[in-house]
């Protein structure tokens, strides 16, 4: 199958690959309809996470059940489905807890800007789509469901978003701006999104966002303690994962409040003296995709929610090079590739 | 007055020094009755805090309260109460929020083993004992408010103790101790105390540990592995505040849970990777000790718990330098001064 690979930082190539196939009996095999980048793939891209040279890269994708191992009862051939990146059997204790990134038989989508993906623990992991392949104008907001509005969401529920409170959104990338949109289904009444670039700032407030924040670091934090009466923000949503990001983040955060945490952390040190003085809590990190596919799948069936506008490029899977760097440089926020 | 004080690592003095004095109309002027060494006070007995030379040390008392400032109005002269750590006013923001310990008007008690201390914000920080000086058997109890206990309730409601959970208690300190009831109180089913010292475990299941668990580190961990059937705890409180027992608390929690934390931090690096890895929680700091007051009370008035029972030792105030060197040397878990 045609495939993308990483071979080296800044280094991406869309090229032959043995096709996956079905290694355990709770395996699926499913052909890829839409696939997208996500900002973590810019980690391995610019050099700051190891990089298996060859590797197919990847791990967002919606499509079509192409083959099913000998145990999966819950799917078969032709069910239009959707591919959380991380698998689970959705029954171990740490699922049932809904801690489903940390299931006991984990495993990851590997292949998702391809022609197919393997997916393990098929029956526990996988969600149809009823009544087959989606409008194409869904395409978009299913495919965002595989991570990265659940992983927003995930932000907040870790933050304890609750009605009528105030949230400081950090990260103007696809998941700050999910973030953003579930602050607003959630019902916060101040959500602040802390964004300098004029198009995620208008996604932002189109998502919900009551003010936009353009400063940093301490101007950024005065603006927000402006914003909330001189409180500081109930919850905040830390969406980017390095030591800046984390630092606005609790420099914004309230006495009591909770930083929930997404964006994977790269050379953070936390501020374990303030976190004690104010009482400010940390919680987050891999989101339990799964766990929340059914009520976010209603939300965009529903029409309430479209976290599919994240997507402002697509290409083909041919062009996935320029989608890395259409995102690398900021040009895009996601880009969505289609095999 | 006569007091404690400190002049230099392991040299404590009980000393005259001034009285204190009404500084705000919002003070008012306790007389010792009962105060107490907090496993805090250690630091810098130890060192490993900055010392000024000469100042009175001591933050737990109750007592009888001697003078009050012109704005006060809940308290006269006469009135038995208890005097939280930490001074407040109640009614802004932080403290409606119930983070009282982050009060805009925020003091601390810095002469609680002595035979005066001031008391900032009286109305607001001053829990009255209804039908004034208590039965002697109670006081060790209601001097356990001032701190130690609501500290260890704070433990174990920032780690989200629930009916019916698994909780793991590090740290066999007074603070511990009384996370270990808290836990109990709460409806906790296993609940596992971290101690290897026998007097300790003994008190730790009079209040309700069902498990001890003496090994450290690994062997630790492994040992609450096996009682949690493998899973790991719902909820940690983390008494200590070394880098250490930080560390034990995070190899115990299972996934999902939350590392509730009390031990003032010391040299502590927090595994950001781990608990993204794991969606481990961090919560908790300084006890709002007035915010849980009115409800341990009635538990102590009710006869509920007895929390004064981690006092094993009961001195003169004149020899607050042997309270010092017996909880040093851990021949006491906490020590009770008399005026």
């Amino acid at each position: 199958m045609l495939a993308t690979t990483i071979h080296g930082p800044r280094d991406i190539r869309v090229e032959e690959v043995p096709d996956p196939t079905i290694k355990r009996p709770t395996d699926a095999i499913v052909r890829v309809v839409a696939g997208c980048v996500c900002g973590s793939d810019l980690w391995p891209y610019r050099g700051e996470n190891p990089i298996q040279a060859g590797a197919t890269i990847g791990h967002e994708c919606i499509g079509v059940v192409e083959e099913v191992g000998g145990d999966v009862q819950q799917f078969r051939p032709g069910d239009f489905v959707i591919v959380p990146f991380c698998h689970c059997d959705n029954t171990c204790a740490h699922c049932e807890a809904g801690v489903q990134s940390a299931c006991d038989n984990l495993s990851m989508t590997t292949s998702g800007q391809g022609e197919l993906a393997r997916v393990g623990q098929a029956d526990g992991s996988l969600v149809a789509v009823d009544g087959g392949a989606p409008d194409a104008a869904l395409v978009p907001s299913l495919l965002a469901l595989t991570d990265v509005m659940p992983t927003g969401w995930h932000a907040a529920v870790s933050a304890g978003v609750a009605k009528g409170g105030s949230v400081v959104v950090v990260g103007d990338g696809a998941v700050g701006l999910c973030g953003v949109l579930a602050a607003s289904v959630m019902g916060a009444e101040t959500i602040i999104a802390m964004s300098r670039h004029e198009d995620r700032q208008r996604l932002a407030t189109d998502f919900g966002a009551t003010h936009v924040v353009a400063e940093r670091d301490r101007a950024g934090a005065k603006a927000v303690k402006e914003i909330t009466g001189g409180v500081g923000a109930d919850a905040v949503l830390e969406c980017v994962g390095t030591d800046q990001s984390m630092g606005t983040a609790f420099a914004v955060a309230r006495p009591g409040a909770t930083v929930g945490f997404v964006g994977v952390p790269h050379g953070v040190e936390l501020p374990v003296g303030k976190m004690f003085q104010k009482n400010v809590a940390l919680r987050g990190g891999i989101a339990p995709v799964r766990r929340y596919l059914p009520e976010l799948l209603e939300l965009v069936l529903d029409g309430r929610i479209d976290p599919g506008r994240v997507f402002d490029l697509t290409l083909p899977l041919a062009d996935a090079p320029e989608a890395y760097r259409a995102m690398d440089e900021r040009r895009a926020i996601k880009v969505l590739l289609q095999p």
